[in-house]
C-alpha cells in the first residue's frame, strides 16, 4: 500500500508538520495542504493518501496558523460570574455542546461579580482572538465596558443579563413574565401578604423581575409593602437571611417569591431553622428550576427559565453574528413556565 | 507632547497593527516590536511613546501570532466531567484564578462521563494547540486515550481522578484518609453497622475511597456488609435511592458514609422523605464539602477536600511541567479534614 510511512524526523515540539507529510509521500506541501482541506484540485487517490499518512504521522491541523491565515480563532469567549452558580453553569453547558457541535471551543472567563476583574479577564479574553465573546455582564457593567471588544473586531452577544443602553444582541429569559407567573401562582393560593426575597440592581435579570413583581402586586390591587422587599445577590445565604428578617416582622407575609431558586432554598432553610415547613407555614416560590429544587424537601416550585435553550440560541445567535456583522442586533427572549409542587399552599391551610 | 498621535488608517478586521504605530511615530515596525516586549536595547524615552501610541490606538497583542513564533499559546486546556458538579466548579474556578494570574486563559471541555464525547473534546482542543492539559479524566478512561495528547507536544496533568498505569503528574485529595476520616468519626459515636451511598468502579477517587472504606472498618473487627454498598455516580439522586434501598431492608445501617456531598444530600432527602431525620435517626457523612452542604437542614457532616487548593496546585503543576518537559512526574495529595457538624449522632441517641 502506498499509505505506509516511515516514521519521520519531527517538526519544532516534536510535532508533524505538512513538509514531513510533503517528504513521506514525495508531494509538496501545497498539494498536503489542499489535501487536508479536501480541495476538489486534488486527484481522490492522493487525498486518500494524505490525509492516511497525516493519520499515521499523527498530524494535527493547526488552528493557530489557520487562525491567522483567515482572520478566524474557531474560539468562543465566555464571561460569566461564576461557573458554581446554576444558571450559568446550565447556559455554560449548552454554549459549549452547541459551539463543539460547529467546530468551535471555549474561552473561559469569570467575573465573580467584580467590575475590576471583569475588565481585566476581558483585557485577556481579547488578547486571544477570539471570534466573538458571549457575556452575562457583572453586576453595575456600563456599556463603555463592552465597546472596546466591538471595536477590536470582537463582536459581542450579552446572554441572560443587559447592559442599559447597548444595542447588542441579546439572550435570555422572559423576566416579566417570570416574576408574573410566581405572583398570580401565589395570588390564586388566596395569598395577600407576599415578599420577595434577592434582588441586585445592578442586574437587569433581578432588575427586570422586581419590577415585573411589584407591577402584578399593583394590577390585583394588592399593596406592595416596601418592608417585605430584601435586596440581594442570588444565593443560600442571601434567602437564610433574608427569611430570618422577614419572621422577625411583626406582620410577616405569608408568601414569599425569590429571585433565584439559590435564593428559595436557602429561604426555605430559614424556614426549617425556625421550625417552620415551607407549603405547610408559608409559601416559597423559586426562579430558574435549578436541580436542588427537585432535590431538597419540600420540592421548590418555581418558574423553570429554559437554560439550555437560553445558552444553545446565544451561541446560535454568536455564531451567526459572526458571519454577519453588519446585521441589525437581535433579542431572543425565552418564555419560562410555572412548574407546581409542595413549597406552596392555600392561604387557609396556613392561615389555619 | 510627542504621544498625540492621529487616529490612523485600520489593518485588517479593524485592528491596530505594529505597521500603524510605527508610521504613527515614524520609527520602524522592529522598535515598536522591541519596545512592546520592553526589550533593553530600546531607550526608555522610545519605549513610553511606542506604550502610549498603543494605548491611544487600541493595540492589541496579537496572542496568535505570538504563539507560532514562540510555540506557545498561552492556554491551558481543562477538561471535567461537568461544570455543574460543585466539586468540579471549585477546581475550574481555582485553576482559572491562577492561569489568569500567570497571563494564561482557560480553554474548556465537558466530558460529561462518556468516553465517545471525551476523545471528540480532546482531539477538538489538541487542534487549538493548548500549552497543555488539566484532565479528571471520565469513568473508565484507559491510558492510550490520553498518549496522543503527549505525542502532540501537549503536557497531561491528571487532578482530582488518575487513570491506572499512567506516569503523569497528578493533584488530587487524599482518598484514603477521607475515607478514614469519615469511617473513625462513625466508629468513635459508637456506629458498627455503616454503610456507604455511591461510588463507580471506573473513577479512581471514588475506588480509593471505597476500598480505604472497607478497609477501615476491618482494621476496627467491624464487619462489612456487601448488601450496605451501594454503587452510582456522586449526585442526588444516587442518594435518594440508596437511602430508599437501605431504609427497605430487614437490618438497615444506622450509619452511612457518601462518596460526595451531592449523594450525602440526596441520602438526607431520602431520609425526610421516609420522615427521618439525619443526626436524630441515623448518621450521615459526606465527603468534599460543597456549598450545600452547610446550607442544609441540618447541616452535612463532611470530609472537606481542599478543592481550591487542588486547582491551584495543578495549574501550577501544569505549568511546570510545560516548562520542564523532562522532568519526573510528580504526585501531589493534598490531606482532607473532618468537619462536623449536625449529621451525625451518637448511636445510643439514636437507638433510643
Amino acid at each position: 500500500m502506498g499509505s505506509s510511512v516511515q516514521e519521520p524526523a519531527r517538526g519544532a515540539r516534536g510535532r508533524v508538520t505538512l513538509q514531513i507529510i510533503a517528504d513521506a509521500l514525495g508531494v509538496s506541501t501545497a498539494t498536503v495542504s489542499l489535501a487536508l482541506r479536501n480541495a476538489p484540485v486534488v486527484a481522490e487517490a492522493t487525498r486518500l493518501r494524505v490525509h492516511q499518512a497525516a493519520r499515521d504521522l499523527g498530524y494535527t491541523y493547526n488552528r493557530g496558523a489557520a487562525a491567522l491565515r483567515t482572520a478566524r480563532s474557531d474560539m468562543l469567549a465566555v464571561a460569566l460570574s461564576d461557573v458554581a452558580l446554576p444558571d450559568h453553569a446550565a447556559i455554560l453547558g449548552a454554549v459549549e455542546d452547541t459551539a463543539r457541535a460547529a467546530g468551535r471551543t471555549i474561552l473561559l472567563g469569570t467575573t465573580a461579580e467584580d467590575l475590576v476583574r471583569q475588565e481585566q479577564v476581558l483585557a485577556m479574553l481579547r488578547e486571544f482572538r477570539p471570534d466573538g465573546l458571549l457575556i452575562a455582564p457583572a453586576a453595575g457593567t456600563k456599556a463603555a465596558a463592552l465597546y472596546h471588544l466591538v471595536a477590536a473586531g470582537i463582536p459581542v452577544v450579552q446572554v441572560a443579563r443587559e447592559v442599559d443602553g447597548l444595542a447588542f444582541d441579546y439572550v435570555g429569559s422572559d423576566e416579566t413574565l417570570a416574576a408574573c407567573l410566581a405572583v398570580e401562582h401565589l395570588l390564586a393560593l388566596g395569598h395577600r401578604r407576599i415578599g420577595m426575597i434577592g434582588g441586585a440592581e445592578g442586574v437587569s435579570s433581578h432588575r427586570d423581575r422586581r419590577r415585573a413583581f411589584c407591577e402584578a402586586l399593583q394590577r390585583a390591587g394588592v399593596p406592595v409593602d416596601c418592608g417585605w422587599l430584601l435586596d440581594g445577590y442570588g444565593s443560600r445565604e442571601t434567602g437564610i437571611a433574608g427569611m430570618g428578617r422577614l419572621l422577625a416582622l411583626k406582620e410577616a407575609p405569608t408568601a414569599v417569591v425569590c429571585v433565584d431558586d439559590l435564593t428559595a432554598i436557602g429561604a426555605m432553610i430559614g424556614l426549617a431553622r425556625a421550625d417552620l415547613r415551607p407549603g405547610r407555614d408559608l409559601s416559597v416560590v423559586g426562579c430558574g428550576d435549578a436541580p436542588e429544587a427537585v432535590a431538597f424537601e419540600p420540592q421548590l416550585s418555581t418558574v423553570r427559565a429554559h437554560h439550555a435553550a437560553i445558552g444553545r440560541r446565544a451561541a446560535e445567535v454568536l455564531m451567526r453574528r459572526i458571519a454577519e456583522p453588519e446585521a441589525p442586533p437581535e433579542r431572543h427572549v425565552i418564555p419560562p413556565e410555572l412548574v407546581v409542587r409542595a413549597s406552596c399552599a392555600r392561604l387557609e391551610r396556613i392561615a389555619a
